[in-house]
């Protein structure tokens, strides 16, 4: 980086430059190449398969998938309003919790599991309502624990639970079918992009949750309370937010 | 993994098996392989560098300072009551601020701030009336925001700002020394482990807080709350834990 500092480029260009860092040295050169460019007042391109690189660096984000620009905006609004399906599931980690859904007045179904939908959240999203199946994004940070019974939560197993101190991220299974996308894995899309065919399913999804630390049992219930309007809503057929 | 598997071990080893995957992939194969040895149940010495990776899969974690064992306990009880600055440093993403301070009375002072303790906190520690000069441990998820004028609150200056679209990174100076140990640098430790003299350091430190998003300004002032007990208090000279 020395070296390309004092030829002053226009642009710096950097490929995934903190991938062979150990974790810890990895945040802290994220940190000081962020201060440098600040500093330098240098336009950087700065390529990364690291979504929270990309979230904590960026100005704003180009996301791309297969050469095809799917996104270009802050990171605030990328995560708060992804544009499709593959956005989604790619930035934020753990990543979105997405599920199959059916919309039925003013209900949503997620397998046997129903929430009661506000007014509300179909004045946020007009469009809404022309729709019967969507597919349905959960934030793993908006489930919140612990919590009494409700209209808007969610029941699942836990299967896993990952302790990090500050939080705890619990894995869950869950009866409603989970929408697999190929944001997940890293490189080119080969693939078809969303698998909803009945019998690609699983009547048993799994889901993610980050939540305050505290005692969960592998294979006890929990119940996770949703805020409706932190819900996200996509089309199935074009995967296109709703 | 699988050819390990096949062999029926009485103990699985497995050393920095996730540190070449990208970022996505790691958190996936971390889940996985923490299922798997729950599923096998066969006793496994896992060694990383990766303080989420330590957190997330011990049961237990030896945390090791060139060759030399620091603390042994469950991942919950390493964040909670770390034995050391080491220990302190290293677990913990991002890592704890750690400044020097002076007691005199029930005041903690930090550079030119001060934070009243309440009693509650000397009474969890008996040894720390005796300290005069005392090395403090704030964690960045300890740090709230936003808060009124408080006497528990410590004010610094925004320097950068990391989004993770659900919380924020937010760097800032701060007018108090900052304790530098080896933690931060992985491998064995080559200097002294703190470096309290005061010439080596300087009178604005740094810190780092993990806050809801919201918007902060580089150069902007910031207030965050601080619950007293939430402090960390270390032996300046020993670096162990009062």
């Amino acid at each position: 980086m020395g070296r390309a500092i004092v030829r002053e480029p226009a642009l710096f260009l950097m490929d995934e430059p903190l991938s062979n860092l150990d974790a810890k040295l990895r945040v802290q050169m994220r940190a000081e190449i962020s201060r440098l460019q600040r500093h330098l007042g240098v336009a950087t391109l700065f390529v990364t398969h690291d979504q929270t690189e990309a979230m904590t660096l960026g100005d704003r984000i180009a996301i791309m998938r297969g050469g095809v620009l799917q996104q270009l905006d802050t990171p605030q609004a990328v995560y708060d309003a992804p544009l499709n399906l593959f956005v989604a599931e790619f930035i934020g980690s753990p990543a979105m919790n997405l599920y199959e859904g059916h919309l039925s007045e003013d209900q949503l179904h997620l397998g046997g599991q129903t929430i009661a939908l506000p007014t509300a959240v179909f004045e946020e999203r007009p469009r809404l309502e022309r729709y019967d199946r969507v597919v349905v994004g959960i934030r793993p940070e908006h489930l919140k624990t612990p919590s009494g019974e409700d209209n808007s939560s969610l029941v699942g197993e836990v299967n896993l639970v990952e302790a990090l101190g500050s939080d705890a991220i619990v894995h869950f299974t869950i009866d409603a079918p989970r929408v697999h996308t190929e944001a997940a894995v890293s490189g080119p899309a080969t693939g078809e992009e969303i698998e909803l065919a009945a019998g690609k399913l699983a009547v048993a999804g799994e889901g993610v949750a980050r939540v305050e630390p505290a005692a969960f049992a592998v294979g006890e219930k929990v119940r996770f309370l949703i805020d409706p309007r932190q819900l996200y809503f996509f089309d199935p057929s074009t995967g296109l937010a709703i």
